[in-house]
């Protein structure tokens, strides 16, 4: 795979592109990580990349033109491409996108080449969006400074998809999330630390009992703390009757604590 | 503000931590950020920070012992610090954790003092959580490798909401979210892009109409993109009146179309 990323701070990425899982997918030739400074295709005397909006207001807004000049310069590239590949996706990163998932990262995974164009404070002119962009993805409702932490986010999302780039070890705990629960607690030596002590059920040895305790944790803890995620979740019927049970018992606590 | 990051990977925040407005805002004196490197208070031989887990399974656990000596270590340094001061609230960056939103982000940045703990691929020992915390949070419902991504997340939207940190014009830029509902499209020079014009309202120069225009396309997009953000957004009578028959529009045309 190869992703390419626009950015007026390309300083920015060379810390996370080239340590952890990110450094090691690049030296095993999984992935090629590049980023692209769009000032460098900004036409006019000042490397000029934004301008004010029509119709006023204050923030600047990034103009098209560098934008569009920098994806096809690397569209170009694949000029001498096999026939059969794919069309890169060019992917948006801004508030207003879809939200970014587990989902997403999986069918991000299956492409070629993913080209993140990442603005900073501004807006972006509207015909990139309408005109250019494959996919704008959103990383979640907050407000950050630029598309720079949420392209980083995306890629190590996708990178680590990939196949080759996790070791066994890594992508068994990664499975864990694949019930759609929230995962159980986890509990390493020393078996008492400062007086806390690690459950019994995990030190009885009894491969059942342990699965059990951990299944039960996760449900508990996604019923405390993500409710809204049982309902995708794949739940066997003894499970939502005992999920039923302990939200009855939630209720009448609450009640009698009023 | 002093930010600290407990990490088993700090050479991946210096890009970030120096670039930009997390840059400026430490050149203005208006937040510290440091990182930890917690394998330095691994009291044994081989600088050990996981261990295999308890109840067996695959992946490593993150011990509690290096962690509460990182964090430990911190809070002494605070020993002659003034009185009345605030305890630094300890925030562990996990998928189990409460989803981060613009809220969140406004309560941190009342903060004097953030400790950020990220693991790496593996899970926590569950003592951390229960007895070291005093937050929880999770960036979005996607794995990523580690917490250090989800830190800076979290580190760049609570700094740019610190007094001094954002210029005018940036600032204005992001208060363009505060009413709940998705911006609406911006548009710079020129007016004519291959072929692609500028909507003609926003070239009126009436103010009213512009307001309108802008309006409407924020609803417009919102009800298309996230129609969930509408329940909580704050809309005039005549607003939901025109949302509603919007909404009668397209699920006409949809039946149509059948």
């Amino acid at each position: 795979m190869r992703i390419d990323v626009l950015t007026l701070f390309p300083e920015m990425f060379a810390g996370v592109f080239g340590s952890s899982i990110l450094g090691k997918a690049q030296d095993k030739g999984i992935v090629s990580l590049n980023t692209l400074n769009f000032r460098d295709f900004a036409n006019n005397k000042h490397n000029t990349v934004d301008d004010t909006p029509y119709g006023g207001g204050g923030g600047m807004v990034l103009k098209a033109e560098p934008i569009f000049g920098a994806v096809e310069h690397l569209l170009e590239g694949r000029a001498g491409s096999e026939a059969g590949e794919r069309s890169p996706r060019i992917i948006l990163m801004c508030p207003q996108g879809r939200p970014f998932s587990q989902e997403i990262a999986r069918e991000l995974a299956a492409e070629e080449h993913l080209i993140f164009i990442c603005g900073h404070y501004e807006g972006y002119d509207e015909r990139i969006r309408e005109y250019l962009v494959t996919d704008e993805l959103s990383v979640g409702d907050y407000v950050l400074t630029g598309g720079e932490l949420p392209a980083m986010v995306v890629t190590d999302a996708v990178v680590r998809l990939l196949p080759g780039t996790l070791g066994n070890e890594q992508s068994a705990v990664a499975d864990s999330f694949s019930d759609g629960l929230l995962e159980y607690p986890h509990y390493t030596r020393p078996a008492e630390f400062r007086g806390w002590k690690v459950p019994d059920a995990l030190l009885s040895g009894h491969h059942a009992e342990i699965e059990k305790w951990r299944r039960r944790q996760s449900l508990e803890r996604t019923l405390a703390r993500r409710p809204e995620l049982l309902e995708r979740a794949e739940l066997t019927g003894e499970e939502r009757a005992w999920l039923d049970g302990l939200r009855t018992e939630r209720e009448n606590s609450a009640k009698e604590s009023r």
